[in-house]
């Protein structure tokens, strides 16, 4: 099957054997769309993320969105021709984990364009129909494939448990921040305050209602939160930068009570302030990919709530699949998400 | 002091002795707007509202918003001229429960306009500054007195711990429905779905985007239920109705492990098909006022999220109060707020 | 294969042909005891419990212990020889309920001995791993069996999210409700109130140190709550009755704030005072069976924080297994549990 | 007033002016018995904690019981002749964080025995009736002084939202490791393992059924922890030791979706490896002393489920204290609670 594969290091569109059979829970899907996403990025340029390695040619992508081509003999709620987007993460259903209502957290979960596993650039997939959901009319083929990114902003909004009327602080204006000031707005903050220290990143977010961008290397961060929350500091603090120097401040801007969710993936251990975190009594979610984040998140883009379409920076074709890698790992920090469609 | 009060089941605009002695925690304020709520009307047309009955003259109104004339000399978040609204429950900050972090149900807890309690349609009130709040420049006066029933939306909102992306099904859309529908809203719910039997309300709710109407005596509620949630029936529903039929049918419309909250007040004990509830472990909240809801809702109102224009109805000016109470008391379908301006 | 069998009414020990396959994620258990359950006898003599209806010979019996006989190649926490015990629902794991972490919820389970399903009154059942449960030396195959009834009060102990030192009350004394009081105090209570009108059954509870029996029929409920909980009401409240009169009562024993768990089934639908519950903040959760306790209920009894032994009543072999069914269906108020060994 | 006051740097029994007006909301109580706590004797020997500096004579002591020699007119729920234990944090009840039920984090809390309050070592005191607690006729004065520190535990285990069955681990078994293991156990858990690597301080901790003491230098913690939980790791793990060591290591020993309360105070900001905690989903929770704790507490100690009288390791009468704290000073590891008793 016509792919783009990564092979030492090198991006290659070219045929590789993959599985075609459909079980009688699976589906088997013709890929339309695929995001690109930084751990792709990362993968090519590096081979690695942490203990995974690519040692064998690899597939790239886990952000999509195609078309029902088969479904297995016990799938209701899909058919042929059905538009849909895809979880990219398969877990063991029977483990622990998944029973409590966590398979994100299964240790065995094999997820597309992790070494071993194949990604989704590539004609079609067999997928589970479990993680397989169907896009409503008005929700194109690539807002479906960014419900992948955004379900992680949608987990971290999830997990914060947001009350009607918070403000929250986003720290790091990057693609996942972004999503996540949007899913912070959508599900249910006043205001959202985002911060990075790019400007050309900030511009991005300044673009909707309710954001309100600071350059935390211009302006004093903790005056701009004062001000926004009489004094008390925010709500909820998503740190999505990964940056020791955004983390060792962060109590600085936490209201009494108040909630960090740590998004960002800081490279070593961190250190924390815990005895200001103490005085606050400031709690500390973290979150792993995303968990039943898709039907939310979907319906979100279905109502208007989140609109993603400022964040598209370009479309390419599937031919021009290495070109677009290349622009992506170019690092430009106005591009938040950069899209290959396969026709 | 000029004052609305009820006496005899009669309303006279006269002079009422008030206490005026401004102590260290309070402030004075001269009060701008009030808004007429259901249960001033209540007290105006049957003299009592279950265990509480007006005995002696009292004064009517606890929606209201003013302006600063007098500080506490403890008082420090807020100054002479600025613009505020005030809750109208003053609890024993030393209860088991007020130090518990739910004020609103301490037993002693006196509320403007609930006998022997005097409201505050009058030329001021004193009041302690820990239940007053500084009103943003951009919210009016009457959207400040708004914040009182609107805090009740709120409360109901905060307490179904809504997720972002839920959809919400609103039972009743009298005001406190449609305000409830509002903060469901602006508190992370994809859709909002509200019915009722009363297509006059239904037109008012129908202005928002996101709120879907229903008269479900005209249409099968479980049919746009299962269309607006694939079949698996609202993530969390508001029985703002009181209705004993509504309350009878309400697990029909639910999510597996969804909440229902408890808004309305049914005159009587009322029947709930418990072992429907068992099979879907629904659970019921209950919400009784509000706590704390002041400052969130102001910002939702600040920050635009959520808008009252569309649910005022009618601007009396105090001398005309008679006229705006028999108004609100003739129960026009389409009057959701009355408001009376003091000059 | 040897079981006892419910056909139209009466009860036999007969062979029935059930399926013996075991697959790549099961295992396969000699049945070794079995706990006599309400549900088993309201079949028996009602051939029915709501809309599930015995219409084809149907083994009984859901609570049980047994010894792994054979194990499918997936499995890896199980072996030959193993003690376990099984919760009697299998779900579909590919599920929406089932994803979330509420498998109990899953419309499409299948439960033991609920038509047309075949219980585990039988030589031995093929039975998922992941839902069958390794027992600890010390805890023997009866109070393996007697998992079941247990985790049923497991799971209202962890929905009333009870905290460290909170005071209970028990409405209702049968099985479920000692099993409930047992749970909560080993679940953080410091002490549990039990209320039921039939002394016999308060004296099995009597027991246990730190469960408080009361005779609501001949005490004043409402003034031994005032006592334990210097007038404020309990934290929680398990309603294990299903009476109407207890169900209609029981706001008047909560604290504001509290909650009460609803475990009993009442026939049908049953007032709820909603404005006194209101005036407290009262939340109502339901349970429906259980979901993920087995592994915490199996460490409460092998710690000995709860410890079953004064429930057994009698043990019998399964030769006489019509025998103690006929004993469970007299309804002797001092038997709680009635056993059956397999041989 | 006869006092113990520590005045640069040494102690003295000595007189002292203390207010002594007993206002409306306030009860006088005539001390009986006092707990030294590790906070007392870091301001004798050390003169200052972090920010908290001893400028001025001050009294020392904060953990307190005695006997109620006056009530103030509002007054209801105490009389004269009363035992009674104290909370020794006075906040101001109309703060915000005081409304939402978070009184121990407003900042302007007056604590007994952090400069320049003075603390309770004297021979009365008058405090606010509202943190004031009547002490059941079988829980001791010395019981009652020990509420305190017991009252930091139960905050620990009451912020964990334990669910009946978990198994916790504590590090460290100082004092507040101890009563937090404690805590642990009443309030749900299964098993607590404690670990330290002061064998004479887990010998302590060592007699309590339920509590499973290891040493962590001599023992593979990591394996101990598999074999209690099935290698999935503790449900809730209490940070108790303050060391960076342990700090560094926390998440190899929590189950996926567990929790960490971060207790101890480490002296500097602290790495954590929060990829690791993420790749679990750990949700860390911080304290700062306690929050309506003291009824829950009391009730514990009243029903027997915690026991505190194996760490009473010496009682002084008052003019030994001098003495008591040069013991407590020494730091004698098997030294839980040295306690002095007034008369």
């Amino acid at each position: 099957m016509k792919s783009l594969v990564l092979d030492s290091g090198k991006l290659y569109i070219r045929d590789k054997d993959v599985p075609t059979t459909v079980g009688d829970d699976d589906v088997e899907i013709k890929i339309h769309t695929v995001g690109i996403c930084g751990s792709d990025v990362h993968y090519y340029k590096h081979g690695r993320i942490g203990p995974f390695v690519v040692k064998e040619p690899m597939i790239l992508g886990h952000e999509a969105s195609g078309i029902i081509t088969k479904v297995g003999k016990n799938v209701k709620h899909l058919a042929v021709g059905d538009r849909v987007c895809m979880e990219p993460g398969i877990p063991n259903l029977s483990s622990i984990q998944s029973k409590s209502g966590f398979y994100n957290l299964d240790p065995e979960v094999r997820f597309w364009a992790t070494p071993p596993i194949d990604g989704c650039l590539r004609e079609s997939v067999v997928h589970p129909a479990a993680f397989t959901f169907k896009l409503p009319d008005h929700v194109s083929f690539t807002e479906g494939a960014m419900v992948e990114p955004l379900a992680i902003g949608m987990q971290s909004a999830t997990k914060a448990q947001i009350k009607p009327g918070d403000i929250a602080l986003v720290m790091g204006a990057g693609p996942i921040g972004v999503m996540t000031a949007l899913s912070a707005l959508a599900g249910g903050c006043a205001e959202v305050i985002i911060c990075d220290v790019v400007d050309d990143k900030l511009s991005i977010a300044a673009q909707y209602q309710g954001i309100h961008t600071v350059n935390s290397k211009t302006t004093n961060l903790v005056d701009v939160v004062k001000e926004f929350t009489d004094g008390n500091g925010v709500d909820v603090l998503f740190e999505c930068s990964g940056s020791p120097n955004a983390i060792a401040q962060l109590t600085d801007y936490v209201a009494p009570n108040g909630t960090v969710v740590l998004v960002g993936m800081p490279i070593s251990p961190t250190p924390i302030d815990i005895v200001s975190a103490q005085a606050k009594e400031i709690t500390f979610k973290t979150i792993f990919r995303y968990v039943n984040m898709y039907p939310k998140t979907i319906r979100l883009l279905a109502s208007g709530k989140i609109n993603l379409k400022p964040l598209i920076s370009a479309v390419y074709k599937f031919p021009q699949a290495v070109e677009a890698f290349d622009r992506a790992a170019s690092g430009n920090p106005q591009d938040v998400k950069i899209i290959i469609e396969m026709e």
